[in-house]
């Protein structure tokens, strides 16, 4: 069965999509820790980023730092953080969240509610600067 | 002035090295989240992680994964988590945490307290099996 990325990359279930080439996706995160955090994953449906094949995963690295870039530009931030888990969805995915202190990563934290127009908005922001 | 971690890279100041090639280098982080956390940095020093060139990113990406290997036969986890923030050391750095929740990576909770001898018990470890 696909996973909830893969139909988000199908466009089966709605998503703020960021950016797109043949092998990889950008979107934001639906529950964010910040404003513009995004995902990027494969559109290989692999569970676990370490089991990707290494040149894959590295290309996947340089697509992000492009992600990055897009977003610092649309977002106020003094960097763009990275974080892998992978524990609750099985589809490798990197979290690009937008930071201002080493606090501002923490999953445990509560997430932002934002609406689908704030949303939108952030993610054309992004999405123009990419 | 050389930062922290090329200090440690120069053996100018202790650490508990894992792996190391000509262009990057494994220690563990003296402030751990958990057993086996490991810090993966470029030889260069850069700042910030995405003002590295693309290809020396990408094979950092892939440097990391076979350490991340490498603390998994070590370290009892289900995988090796991934977090950059890097608003403290002005040297990029990628955060390699043995991980069994969500919650494990989580900068702003208090850090394990290990004693030098299990430290390099672990790095025994790991590095045994990179």
């Amino acid at each position: 069965m696909a996973t909830i990325f893969s139909k988000i990359i199908a466009g089966e279930i709605p998503g703020f999509k960021i950016a797109e080439d043949d092998r990889f996706y950008a979107f934001l995160d639906i529950n964010p820790l910040a404003k513009g955090h995004t995902l990027v994953v494969p559109k290989q449906e692999t569970d676990y980023l370490f089991d990707l094949e290494d040149s894959l995963l590295a290309d996947m690295m340089v697509f992000s730092k492009n992600v990055a870039r897009a977003i610092e530009k649309a977002v106020t931030c003094k960097r763009v953080g990275v974080a892998v888990l992978g524990l609750e969805v099985p589809h490798a995915h990197i979290h690009l969240v937008p930071i201002n202190s080493e606090g501002d990563i923490s999953f445990s934290k509560p997430k932002l509610k934002l609406d689908k127009e704030e949303m939108a908005a952030i993610a054309e922001k992004i999405r123009s600067g990419f």
